[in-house]
């Protein structure tokens, strides 16, 4: 409907997740209208992080060197691995501050019906940081839902003979929440998971 | 949280309307992990609208000459302006195929909250193409919200004395729509814009 490059960005911009035919059009009317620099600093942006970032060849995590920041800390207990989908799951566990650890990014979860298996995660490569035997514990944090609960299930079979400790994260209600708007499986969750209080 | 060119693209794309921070943080992974060329296009796109488009002369809609494809169309009929608030609103009307006329972008409405008055709008050039003395028909067509009626009323009274027909779009009940679900104010300009029928 509009005249060339007009229309061209709308249609690339409609192709990013999450934006429909009306924010493309927001974004670039809005673009258009904008500060020629703003612009300059987003294909600045977009074109330095295609040259500079790749994955840690250790970790999978998003690196502008072979190796992460997190795998490249010397102050980062190596015998302790979290497993986890996404570098945003990296994020979001750092930012508690609980795990010195390192990480193992699958880069997702089992999901036959987007046929989604093992092999198109990053299994094999943990399998390798493994039989170096330095590591003592994984912990499995992929996410409480269905696909990331078949790939825990899945790593922790892969995982039971290897001889070490497997963790997975406690379910249970969420911190600042109300008990009565809890959903069912989560409430039951929370009840098969009960800790005795240490009075 | 994330390493520089990552957080970078982040921080730019979190700058754009109606994209919060998980928004530019799956947009970013989304470009990380897709194709060179994709990343390419999207580049190419942003660079070419801010070279190649720019605003019509006459209407200000975008344009990519001195003057917009509709207002360069000798078969427009240049005798009938419809005014609007945004060029998105000139496609709406264009997709419509009603009106064989040219157009004139205001490029907003009057919003005293957001401290923008008939002096930060295209009003001014609006009286210049008047004055040609060529135009017979103003229609009025900004949004049926609160900043469009007072753009409009305040239009309206402007070209009260300039001797042309000036017309308002219709409100009323949308078509397809349920007339138990209209609101009461459409519902009300709906009983005030009743047309005889004609059987």
């Amino acid at each position: 409907m509009y005249e060339g490059a007009v229309q061209d960005l709308i249609d690339e911009l409609g192709r990013l997740p999450g934006i429909g035919p009306k924010s493309a059009q927001r974004i670039a009317f809005h673009l258009l209208q904008t500060d020629s620099d703003d612009v300059t600093r987003l294909v600045t942006a977009l074109t330095e992080v295609k040259a500079r970032v790749r994955f840690c060849e250790q970790c999978g995590n998003v690196a502008e060197a072979d190796r992460c920041r997190i795998c490249a800390d010397p102050r980062r207990d190596q015998t302790s691995i979290c497993v986890v989908e996404e570098p945003k799951d990296v994020v979001a566990i750092e930012r508690t501050r609980e795990f010195r650890g390192t990480y193992h990014v699958l880069g997702g979860a089992i999901s036959p019906i987007d046929g989604i298996g093992p092999d198109d995660l990053r299994v094999r490569e943990l399998m390798t940081r493994l039989a170096s035997g330095e590591v003592q514990e994984v912990i499995i944090a992929t996410d409480p839902n269905l696909e990331g609960e078949a790939t825990a299930t899945y790593l922790s079979r892969l995982l039971r003979d290897v001889g070490l400790t497997v963790t997975r994260l406690a379910s249970g209600l969420p911190v600042g929440g109300d008990l009565e708007y809890a959903d069912e499986v989560t409430l039951g969750r929370a009840f098969e998971g009960r800790r005795r209080v240490d009075a």
